[in-house]
């Protein structure tokens, strides 16, 4: 490291990766939040608060052979020498914690949790090393209810977060269908371990680059438009017909794609127990009201995680939303999830069946907000000028009478005069400002000013006497109207 | 560290110092937290979040001479080698937020921010290294306007919280009283810092020794009951009663303090200054309501933080609680701040007024439950048993019916028999229990069942005919009455 010179002056910098957020936006993420955890609360789902970090080893991000954990995750050691991570996701803590309490937990344990996780990866444009996951998981409960019963309660969250139905879809599809379109496919073996990595990865794109485009990526590979080439899964024809015709069989409704996988993969165990959990889900699902228009069975939903074992799943909304420029903006998935059967098996060596579901709040909060449909209680606070600071608790009284009647409201405590402080109710984006001066206080008035609709001309005027009596945005009332004159002017917006 | 064997388990256990937490708790501080933000956010305060990491040199932990950040954090060094630290406080934070946007930050500038911060110190009981922090600051407002009014929304937030008025106080001192002390008892020079630091640390202990216990303190030093040794500051019998008479100067009202006070500190400029300040906050923190009740001018006020450079204050509950053992339960102070000139002078150069709050969560929400005022909107789930997975879509469709009666409810998905279902429910602690099985379901009947009547007795029914017909606590009532049926359960508590 560079050493520190004698009079050192830090540069305020924050952290390549992270974010500050200021505002508003804070509070429609709250409010989406809250909404979401009363749905879960409401299927009987308890919070759950675990630390940020955890031994790095019960994080499942130590490498027996290697002296530091794993890349992608912030680590250090702790003065006992243990080395200890940050999560990085909300998944591995609870399956510590529920390893950790197991005898003493009431099973099927069902939480929620919401919270910070950090990934030690290059950052990029909206991709940040923090950002917040909001999970529910079911514990001790096998398929297929307990995975009909998330993906239920997912669809109430997406729509309690603000979505309306028919603008999103749950997708749902099961590793066990996978696995059997992979035996069949003739890639079951130890030695095709790479090739089925590849096949999945390409069944992943079938929703960006359509039937043809994931022929190429299973057979010797393809070009995009910049030229990049991404290698193949080389598969022979017959595989790749095989994979594209399951990714095909997704039909208009569930009763058709169950009828479409069964003919391909009716020789394989797997496959057809995997068939058997997709019917079972399905049904349950459309009897309980979520049918295809909000939990639609598609089998090119793979979902990254290599640990889930049964079911996965994924929420993606079907609407557009164009960007300044007239362009539609991907949202892509904003959550997902899937059965993990052998998550806890880790550290206790027994098999507990666990499903769960994961938000990306910020992804889910951004469509929200390009759609105009984040919740939003933000009003800035009507702000009170300092005509003379001898006057200082009448104008505390008055923002104080404002905040009884539930108006936010403040008094301007710098040190600048009557044009700084207008300029500061404006920036701050005030939708009301009041002034009393020597006039007000000897004729018993106040005057309030209307900010927006003043807006444009505030910067013009030069003498207090003249602007103030010229001003259409403003008016003046008895100071025992204070409260009712501001209601007027906010009433207007 | 030592090499991991071949077929490794880990254990699973959280980090030591860190602490998971489940259910009510978590809700009654998200209550808690929600209502100060109201607070907050009434007085024209806005939300901030920064990252959990900040560069190590920006929150004033890097000492210019190791190679390490100080101890007291968690810190690691990124990829581009420059080591961050997870925040030990929100203010440091903030310090940097406003030196890195300070051009165009509105100023004054008034965030609040709640959020986790870490300590890398020796945990102990109730002492984690990971806990919440609320805060309040403005930035650019100069005393002592800005200092009247922390503590007036102070007040505000420690009731919202749910302390009654007239079971805590805030108290409120200035450090250029203190200041003046030590000059005009002649500990000014650059020679009595280990004994300005040792007054300082005896005046903190005032509350609980007594003006004895401080006078030993200030002199050779004091012995307490457990034989331990505390060395003192060596001070002069003359300077020793002086710092006391400081002590003693509290009066019953605030202008008795500031009386007694200016016969005291008079010869010193800083000391007059200090008053100044003082007066000019008790005045208007008694013009806007907020008298001695509830923000006291209290000389023996200290906290900590070496940065503060004016006002001071802390809140402490004056309510006396009781622990099991008939003991009073010390909550001491909830939280404090104070006004720090200095803090953005180590980015900028330039001296930035601020003031903040900065409320303890924990302790806080601790009080409040020991005292029994924690809001809870907890209730356990209403959950719905499974006689016969053949109708699990009945089940379900049962819960959401109270679901959308605004009624928490699951359906048990776990897959054990009706035994351990009924203990499930138990340990769940749900309040109504729901049977259907064939001779309701031949009836058109629901089973209600009162678990908390009935718990007493659930343990030694082997049978269940005769357990189902005996119970007191249940009741069967039509299908289609099965919300209005649980509502009157539900009322009984």
């Amino acid at each position: 490291m560079a050493k520190k010179q004698k009079t050192f002056r830090p540069k305020a910098r924050k952290p390549r990766g992270f974010r500050d957020r200021l505002g508003e936006e804070i509070l429609a993420e709250q409010a989406m939040l809250r909404r979401i955890a009363e749905v879960y609360a409401s299927w009987g789902f308890d919070p759950l608060e675990t630390p940020a970090f955890e031994y790095s080893d019960a994080l499942g991000k130590f490498l027996p052979d290697t002296d530091r954990p794993n890349a992608g995750v912030f680590s250090l050691t702790d003065d006992d020498d243990q080395w200890m991570s940050l999560r990085y996701d909300l998944t591995a803590p609870l399956a510590r914690f529920v390893a950790e309490n197991y005898d003493g937990l009431v099973k099927p344990f069902r939480r929620y949790q919401v919270g910070s996780v950090w990934r030690n990866e290059k950052p990029g444009p909206g991709r940040y090393r923090e950002f917040t996951q909001f999970d529910a998981d079911s514990v001790g409960a096998p398929a297929p209810f307990a995975d009909a019963e998330i993906c239920a309660m997912f669809a109430e969250a997406v729509e309690a977060a603000g979505v309306p139905r028919g603008d999103y879809v749950i997708r749902i599809s099961n590793r066990k269908v996978m696995n059997g379109l992979l035996e069949v496919a003739g890639l079951a073996g130890e030695g095709f371990a790479t090739q089925r990595l590849g096949v999945l990865r390409a069944m992943d794109k079938f929703d960006k680059f359509g039937a043809e485009g994931v022929r190429l990526l299973l057979g010797k590979g393809r070009k995009d438009e910049s030229g990049d080439y991404t290698k193949g899964a080389e598969l022979s024809d017959g595989q790749t017909d095989m994979v594209v015709a399951f990714l095909q069989a997704t039909g208009a409704d569930n009763g058709a794609t169950m009828e479409g996988l069964s003919d391909l993969l009716g020789a394989s165990e797997v496959g057809r127990e995997g068939i058997s959990e997709l019917q079972a889900m399905g049904e349950m699902l459309g009897r309980l009201g979520f049918d295809e228009s909000r939990c639609k069975i598609d089998l090119a939903v793979v979902r990254g995680l290599e640990y889930y074992t049964g079911p996965v799943f994924e929420a993606d909304l079907t609407f557009d939303v164009l960007d300044d420029k007239g362009r539609k903006i991907q949202f892509g998935s904003v959550g997902g999830g899937g059965r993990y059967d052998d998550l806890v098996k880790r550290f206790k060596g027994v098999e507990v069946p666990a499903v769960g579901v994961s938000i990306g709040v910020s992804r889910l909060l951004a469509a929200l907000q390009a759609r105009g449909q984040a919740e939003s209680q933000w009003l800035a606070p009507v702000v009170v000028l300092v005509m003379d600071k001898g006057f200082m608790a009448d104008y505390q009284q008055m923002a104080a009478e404002l905040r009884a009647s539930g108006i936010r409201a403040e008094v301007y405590l710098g040190g600048s005069g009557l044009k700084a402080q207008l300029k500061y109710a404006d920036k701050r984006g005030s939708p009301v400002t009041i002034i009393v001066g020597e006039d007000e206080r000897a004729k018993g008035q106040v005057t309030l000013k209307d900010l927006r609709l003043g807006k444009a001309l505030s910067g013009e005027i030069d003498d207090n006497k003249k602007w103030r009596e010229d001003q259409p945005a403003q008016m003046s009332v008895r100071r025992d109207a204070l409260v009712a004159g501001v209601k007027e002017i906010l009433a207007r917006y």
